[in-house]
Formats: C-alpha cells, sequence, structure tokens
C-alpha cells in the first residue's frame, strides 16, 4: 500500500493513496488506525513529507561505484558507515531545495529510505525487515565544501530543504533489487540498482540496531550510487525507485 | 534554580530542587509551569536524566589543550566542528555506564551541556543565550576504536549508556567561566575552565542555528578539554561543574 501525509485547508492528515485517491486513515500509522470510506482527489492535497522523521541516520559509502568517486583515498568500509543529520532539514516533494549557498558545490544523491515502523534494538539480519514499514524516495542533498571542510558530515547534509522525502511510503517492496536514479532537468545523471549496496538494508538496521534503539519513524537514508553531481539553482530534480515512485524537488 | 527530573513510585515527575528538598511542578518545563508547595525529600527518588532530548548535537575539538591530544595531524578548526549522537545513549546520574566492549579503549570526556529553551533558527551569537534553559553536567564517552575506525563520530559515541547527564539543570549560570573537571575513582584526570573554549556557547548556538532549527528539550554537548583517559569495568567517573554539581556514573 502507499501511505501518504497530507495537508488540506490547514489540517495534516494520513492516508491511503490508490489510483490518484486518497482515502484518509484515522489512528496511529504504526498501530492501529482505520482506513475511512470517504475519498479526496490526489490532486486537491498538498502532499508532505510521509514521515516527520525522529532520528535520521544516513549510510555514507554503501555502493561500490560511488566509493570512488568520493575521493581517491576513501577505501571500501569493513562495516556500514553511519552518522546522523537534522530532521528540520526535512521536505516534501511539493517543496523546493534552498541552496544554502550558490557558489559551494551541492550535489543531489538518490537514495532508497526505510521508515522503521517498530521499536527494535539488536535484532538479527534474518529478523530485520520485520521492523520495516516501508520504503520512500530520498534526495541526500550535500554541500561538499562543508562536507570537505567539517571532516564530520553532519552539517553538510542538514541544511534546511536538504532532505527531501517522498512522495509516499511503500509497504509492499522487495528492498534488494529496485532500480534508483536521479534525473535533472530530465537528463538521467544516477542510474543504478540497490542490489549493488555494499551493505543490504536487512544488514544495515540490523547494524545500526547494535548501538542505538530504533523507534517507528526513524528513517534511514541507506546511501547513494556513482553519478553525483552539482545542482543549482532552476534545476528540477528527480529521484525514481522502481515500485516506489518519483520524488520531484525544483531547485532555488 | 535547579530542575530535577526523577521517579518515584512509578511515576516520572519535574521538580525545583533547594537545599536537598523537591517541589514537584506540574505543566511544560519550558512554557508555563506551576510549582507546588508540597515537598519530596531528594533521598526518596531515583534521580532521572534532567532531560530525555530531542536532538543531541555534539562539538569537537573546543578546547585548544584537547586538539593536540586527539592527534598529531588534528588542526585548530575555523568554525565548530559538530556532529550528532543518538538520544538512546542517554542515562541519569544514578545509572551505570555499561561499556559495549571490554577489549576497546573507552574514554571519558566531561563537557558542559546546554539545554535549549525556546525554539531558535539563524540567531545572533549576542541573543544566542536568551535561547537557553539552562546547563547541566555531561560525560561523552567515547570509543576511541569505533570513532578512528568509522572517521564518522556518531556510533562511537551513541552506544547506550554512552551519554550520561545530570544531575541536574541550573538555571542562573554565567557558562564562559565554569572550572570543570573529571575524576575517576577520586583522581583528578581532566581539569580546565569552560573560558578556554574555543567556540563559546554563545557562538555554538547562533553556529548551530544557521543550519538547524533548534527546538526546547535539545542539547549540545560543547567539547572536553585535555586530559581523557580509558575507563573500565568498576570505575567510578565523576563530572564536577563549578556552578552546576556532580554527575556520578559507575562503569560496569
Amino acid at each position: 500500500m502507499k501511505f501518504i501525509r497530507f495537508s488540506l485547508a490547514g489540517e495534516i492528515g494520513y492516508g491511503v493513496l490508490q489510483d490518484g485517491v486518497i482515502n484518509p486513515i484515522e489512528g496511529d500509522l504504526f498501530n492501529n488506525y482505520k482506513i475511512l470510506e470517504k475519498t479526496i482527489d490526489l490532486k486537491d492535497v498538498k502532499l508532505l513529507p510521509p514521515i516527520s522523521p525522529g532520528k535520521i541516520i544516513a549510510v555514507g559509502l554503501n555502493y561500490l561505484d560511488h566509493v570512488g568517486e568520493v575521493s581517491a583515498a576513501a577505501s571500501v568500509p569493513e562495516e556500514p558507515m553511519t552518522f546522523m543529520v537534522s530532521n528540520t532539514a526535512v521536505i516534501g516533494p511539493d517543496d523546493n531545495i534552498k541552496l544554502a549557498s550558490y557558489e559551494r558545490r551541492t550535489d543531489h544523491e538518490c537514495e532508497l529510505v526505510v521508515v522503521i515502523g517498530k521499536e527494535c534494538f539488536n535484532v538479527s539480519e534474518d529478523k530485520a525487515l520485520d521492523y520495516v514499514f516501508g520504503y520512500t524516495c530520498g534526495n541526500d542533498v550535500s554541500d561538499r565544501e562543508i562536507q570537505k571542510k567539517d571532516g564530520q558530515w553532519t552539517r553538510a547534509k542538514s541544511f534546511p530543504t536538504y532532505k527531501p522525502l517522498g512522495p509516499w511510503i511503500e509497504t509492499e517492496l522487495d528492498p534488494t533489487n529496485l532500480d534508483i536514479q536521479t534525473y535533472v532537468n530530465g537528463e538521467l545523471k544516477q542510474n543504478s540498482n540497490t542490489k549493488h549496496m555494499i551493505f543490504p538494508v536487512a544488514r544495515l538496521i540490523s547494524f545500526l540496531s547494535s548501538f542505538m534503539i530504533l523507534y517507528p519513524g526513524d528513517v534511514i537514508y541507506s546511501g547513494t550510487p556513482q553519478g553525483v553531481s552539482p545542482i543549482k539553482s532552476g534545476d528540477v530534480v528527480e529521484v525514481k525507485i522502481h515500485g516506489i515512485g518519483v520524488l520531484k524537488n525544483k531547485v532555488i
């Protein structure tokens, strides 16, 4: 199912989307909810980020072909390389990416984003996917100069609007074999498949849960493949993941 | 005033502490609260972390004398070097630090911790302290092997129990001239003053708020001075900050 979050007449709601029609839901997305009979037309609402995340954990260097383009000195990690970014950077599919600087190089990074559905700690890899609510598209917009200068990656990836998420959460999906792409102004820039992840989603959840508790609503940006490139004001960036959909944001 | 958070007979409460006596408070710590007439004896409660933080932001290399001991290659940052750690690592003054590994070197780091009281974004340095609720003691326990291996510092500092906080929040305090110390089993290990911070608290808040929204209940671990050293099972670690008090935790 596709779960969306939207605003309509000043109210924020969740709903299930099918064939352009929303059935609003009542209750708690992660526990008990009821799908209502009434319908709303998709084109009448503003789409919000499909989740307002608690923690955002991100994974660096998780596609082999991307490791080389980051720096000649970068080596393939033995374990997932993880860090956190601020949830105040999240925007939805109808929002603009506002560049924090027009001078510093700032790149798109298409990523499969995992939405946690149940609290977990110390889960094994073979049980890890039981804790997933669903998947959405993410763009891990990154300020390359700040990223290099700080060494720690939090600031470079936490500027307001630098974490687009959406357009919705798909709950029925195998995360191990999904085509993932970025288009900028219609031109294909990144083109890979989640099967090329060094550490697949189940391993990431198991690994993260070995040192932090994951809660419903936490999200994991699972890394980007080769092909990152600078974005500039006026660009339209689309992250497309097979089985989910397209996350489209304008850059201003 | 000293604000504490405690549990008593299974209930969690906030209170104001004076001369070993707690006056519980009703309402929202950051907005409207009422100090009740009734009193509770400090020794009858279990002290909890004085805040259950939203975001935890930490600052690396913020005392000149500590930069050198981290690595010969480390240089003094031009801007604060910031990153985030998981709030699931927080423990209170009555809890134990549980080592994630008995083999890997794990250090204490005494730190002045800032508790944000009002939402802020893009605040100037001269207005920054208006957004502070108060200050408490923190121990930024760090797994040195993981810190070096990952490059990103989130995991090394996010293991459960690695973020002791407390014993209470002091709201009337000038953060620019406070003696700060760590004792391990009564032996003085770190001994400095917050006046030696490279970037003082007001600058940290202004800087952080330039790229993320800070909310009431977010906390900032403001960096540690020289003298970090390994802790082992059985040790008792005390972080002492003049004007606040002592945060004491046993290592298991």
